[in-house]
Formats: structure tokens, C-alpha cells, sequence
């Protein structure tokens, strides 16, 4: 049986602070592309993988969270988008493309099939998007907006990164659910593509605005009902000065608190009494069996051309440390992805 | 028609920090004994006034909550029990008990019935009780608890201020519920009355404890499933590093944070997504149709001795203000209740 090289994306230390580059390596090393029998594994070449904010708490050295550490010098571990080369498995076949949890690497053995799905393929949807609309962003977004938020026609949306891998799904449920969304994000550009694709009714540049309480009242003449939030810290801060009565928050990542104290902290907390604010913070996998219907809803928009999809891919293995760094500074441009290799 | 001398307790000033003794006033009025033909008003004397933290947003100068400030130099408004004296409403009738919104001086014309009831009187239940167990704070503890945070029996139940008018209640639901109870508060004296006499398993005195976060990780070895916050500030930051994956915080009051900007804010939010917590802020008023079920509930259990109730209750209108204040030092052990007149 062929043995191949396996190049690999593995982590150096444990973290606190934000992610940088340095903290991965590029190593190389060996795979037997079999699936040994009565492992129940399968062996898979990895096509597209995944760089997520929520992977930057399995860099700590923490065990208390809802999944453990990465394992120091092991290939980080993510969503990806692979092709079955060799299987134990009777319910994956040479040939079939999955997404789940694979390695960062080109080859990886795979024996957990938590999360994992065989991928019915669709001419019109790339491969790739099974990582963002159609994956684990995606579907964080519908369960997001329809479980948590509870959301009514002609209700006030706000999105922070908005026009990331989650937020620029929520903007377009709420607008095809009949809301006024309007989205934050950190760049011209970004601002650009929620109001001009994505269709958000309005957008702007945190980093423009020395006062966003000023900004949302701007925005939210009326208050917000709905604050969908991808980052925590100031931005949720000001957003809870401007929520309506029986307004509700979904907390999907605190992207600017994550594992780091924030020294400043939650102020405007009090406002949740007065308000009768529900805040709850939520994980998509929570919610497994309502993802078929997930698909159905999304796939069917898209084809209708009522739900559009923006990536920033990066080509080859190599770029993926550079890419997640990125994903802290607000480098990417929708959801980021990593092409390892086409088929 | 009579005209009687009405002292009253004014409010000076609107006020920013913590509310102080000289922030209010004593004056003496006059009050016709009379309801006017055709005003649909009626006429009542002020037997027990309630000292209750929510009023302390009355005392800012800001419109924007669910409730207006107060009018400076008019007798503070507040829930009362009292005496119908004359009536030109065909719902209540001279000699009626009512609780509900009343002023703080010694008669009232009361027009506004939102929140108003008369008092079915019980032997066993005194009068002041509709102030407290019966009344505001007993139906917040109930909402709060059952309709907030979803118990479950066998739950670990935290609850801050635990012997204040709310948090005694709540503990004592809990109780009943099944749930194992912890309560923390000010002084050795109300642990003492929240492990003898109120029921909680377990409770502590916060402020002799440096490290919350050890303390509550000793008295919850396997974490929180339900905090009931009546404080917000310190203690809630601790509760969100120990609660358990799915669990619930009933935002009752932030005494801790009330319009004041605590510099340090609250820095553990980010507990809320790995553990996906709900944390929902709630007003009693919201939930008005419960009210009967709520009476049914803790009368039949007060009549069978499952239920007490803790009363701090100071004598004369003129001691109101000091009381008021005093609940933001944790001078009143149980419910804080001003004795105007018996009959």
C-alpha cells in the first residue's frame, strides 16, 4: 500500500494571547493511505479546510471548556472538506466527499464521525462552501437567528462582523425573514459588500466611529430588538445601551474577549433588568436535527439566488497558519478558507 | 369633609450615586379625606410603605427606562399596603385593604390602579406580608424562578442577597423544588438566618471571602445550574466562571451596578458561549397573569409551615428614609417595611 508524504499544520505552544502565525509550524511527515480493518477508520485527502474563530480556545492550555486543547506538534484539528481515499467504514466509500472534523494536513486517518456528513454534491454549490453557508458557520447562523433570537417580521437586526462566515448568512435570513438589518464590520471594503451584496440596509465601519452608542442611535433610531453578536467588548457594550424592551442577544463569539481579560470589561449590564434583555450564548452543535432542514432552507435560497456566499481562499497548506492569524485582525474578507488541493 | 395633616417623605434631589438619607425629606401637607365625584379616585391611609431597590432608578434624572423618575418635592410613590377611607370607584369600598402604588405620606388619593389588588385578608398572613411575600418582591422571586430559570429538581441553585425581600423566597422555592441552595450575604448574622431558618444548604458571608470564585467553587464543587442575581458586580462575574453548561442566571437586580459605572465592568461574559448560558433580565410585571397562581402557591405553603418570612420593619413614615438607604449598605435583614400606622 502506497505510503505518501503528509505535509502538516501542527501547533507550537499553547497561546493566552491573540493567535500569530509563529505559534504554528509547517512539519512533514508520513501517511499509509489505508484504513486498517477493524478500526472502523477511514483514510481521506483533504481538499478545503476550515480556519474558524472558535479554534483559537482550543490553542490555550485549558481543559475545562466544551472541547479539549489541541495536542502540541499533532495536526490542528478542524472542519474540512475531504475525499475518501481508503475506508473501514461501510458507511463511507472510496470516492466520497465528507466534511467533519479532519486534521490539518494532506491525509488524515479519521475514526470520529461526530459532525460528519457525507456530502450530496450540487453542481451549483462548491465543495468549499460546505465549510461556511452549508457547514458549521452556516448552520451556527440559522440556529443562531431562528433558535435563539426568536425573530419577528419587521424587527431591528444588528450583526457585528457582519460580513464574516456567520454574519453574512444572519443579515440574509433577516432580510429574507423581513427585518431592517443593519451590520457592523472593520473595513471600507467589508462595508462595501454588506450593503452592495449582501444585502444589510445599512452598514458601517466600527473603527470609524469614536462613539458607538452615537453610531447605533444613528442606525437604530428606534433601538434594536435583535443584536446578533460575533465579537463581545465594546461594541456589545453599546449595543445593550441601545436594545429595545424584550430585546434579545445571541452570543455566538466574543472574538475581542476570547481568553483574554479585557480589562475594561461588560459596563452597560444593568441595562438587561429595565429591558428585560434575554442574552444566551449558544453552539450549533446543540442543535444537530435541525440541520437538514438547515439545508433545505439555505440550499434552496441560494439556488433562488436569494442567499449569495463570499469566500477568501487561500491556495495551499502552507498559507493556512498566516490565514487564522488573520482571522483576529480582521485580514479576511467572508469566510476564510484553505484550499489544500481541488480533487 | 375632613382635612387632616398629611406628613410626607419628599424626594430633594436627583441623584447619581448611592441614595443617601439627606436625598429626601420630611414635609407636612394637607389632604382633604376625600375622593372627588366623578374622578373615579378613592381616598386611602397608608399603613405599610415597601423600601425596595428597583426605586433607586426613580431617583436618577433619566427617562428612558420602564418607569419615570420621581417628581421632585412630591411624596415618593412606591408599593403600599392601605386602608380605603372614601371612594368614588365601585371597586373599592370604604374599609377595603388594598395593595399596590401609593405614596409615601400618611393618606393618598390614588386614581392609578395598574398593579392595584385588594387584599383578601388570611389571620395568619399579616397585612405588611402583601409588601413582601405576597407582593412585589415574592411574585419576582416566583417569575423569576420558575418562569426564568427552568429548574429542574436536583439543580444547584446560587442565589446572591439570599435573605433580602427576594432572595428568601427564592431559595425557599428552590427548596421546595428539589434543588440543592446556596445563598451568599453581608454578614454572619443573615447566614445564620439562611441556614436555620430559611432552609438554603449552604451559605456564606461575601464579604469574607477574598476569592469568590473559590468560594462558590467550594460550595459547588460541581458547578451552578441556576444563579438568581440580585446584585450583579463581583459575585456575578464569579457565578459566570462556575455555572454549568446550559445554565440559567435570573438578572433580578444589579444593586451592585445601579446607574453607577462600575470602572472594572463584568469580564467573564465570555463564559456564555462554551457553556451556552442564558442569562435573561425580568420584571415581575410582565407576568401579571401568573399573579393568582403565585398566592395559591406560597399561601398553601406558608399555611403548612414550608414557607417563612423575614420582615425588617421599621416604625413611622419619619424612619423612611434612613431605611431606604440603608438598603444599599445591607442594613435590613429580610424585607425592608415602614410601619406608618396599624389601622
Amino acid at each position: 500500500m502506497a505510503t505518501a508524504e503528509n505535509k502538516q499544520v501542527v501547533l507550537e505552544r499553547y497561546i493566552e494571547e491573540q493567535p500569530k502565525e509563529t505559534d504554528m509550524a509547517i512539519k512533514m511527515g508520513k501517511m499509509e493511505l489505508k484504513a486498517s480493518k477493524g478500526s472502523g477508520s477511514f483514510l481521506v485527502k483533504n481538499l478545503y479546510l476550515s480556519c474558524d474563530p472558535y479554534m483559537r480556545g482550543r490553542m490555550r492550555d485549558f481543559h475545562g471548556s466544551y472541547i479539549p486543547p489541541f495536542l502540541l506538534s499533532q495536526p490542528i484539528e478542524g472542519f474540512g472538506v475531504a475525499k475518501v481515499l481508503d475506508s473501514d467504514n461501510p458507511d463511507f466509500k472510496p470516492g466520497d466527499f465528507i466534511s467533519g472534523f479532519t486534521g490539518w494536513e494532506q491525509y488524515s486517518l479519521i475514526r470520529n464521525t461526530w459532525q460528519l456528513r457525507k456530502i450530496q454534491q450540487h453542481h451549483s454549490l462548491p465543495l468549499s462552501y460546505h465549510l461556511g453557508l452549508l457547514g458549521m458557520p452556516g448552520f451556527t447562523a440559522y440556529v443562531g437567528f431562528y433558535e435563539i433570537c426568536s425573530p419577528k417580521k419587521g424587527e431591528y437586526v444588528f450583526v457585528s462582523a457582519a460580513s464574516g462566515a456567520v454574519g453574512q448568512l444572519v443579515g440574509q435570513l433577516a432580510k429574507l425573514h423581513g427585518c431592517y438589518v443593519v451590520g457592523s464590520a472593520g473595513s471600507s471594503q467589508k462595508v462595501d459588500l454588506l450593503k452592495n451584496k449582501l444585502g444589510y440596509d445599512e452598514a458601517f465601519n466600527y473603527k470609524e466611529e469614536t462613539d458607538l452608542d452615537a453610531a447605533l442611535k444613528r442606525y437604530f433610531p428606534e433601538g434594536i430588538d435583535i443584536y446578533f453578536d460575533n465579537v463581545g467588548g465594546a461594541i456589545l457594550d453599546a449595543a445593550l445601551l441601545n436594545m429595545r424592551i424584550h430585546g434579545r442577544i445571541a452570543v455566538c463569539g466574543m472574538v475581542s474577549l476570547h481568553s483574554i481579560s479585557d480589562p475594561k470589561g461588560i459596563q452597560n449590564l444593568f441595562c438587561v433588568v429595565p429591558k428585560r434583555i434575554k442574552m444566551q450564548g449558544f453552539l450549533q452543535s446543540d442543535y444537530l436535527d435541525k440541520f437538514p432542514q438547515f439545508v433545505e432552507h439555505v440550499t434552496e435560497n441560494f439556488k433562488l439566488g436569494k442567499i449569495v456566499y463570499i469566500e477568501d481562499m487561500n491556495e495551499g497548506l502552507e498559507t493556512a497558519p498566516a490565514a487564522f492569524a488573520g482571522l483576529f485582525s480582521g485580514k479576511n474578507i467572508g469566510k476564510q478558507v484553505i484550499c489544500v488541493a481541488r480533487d
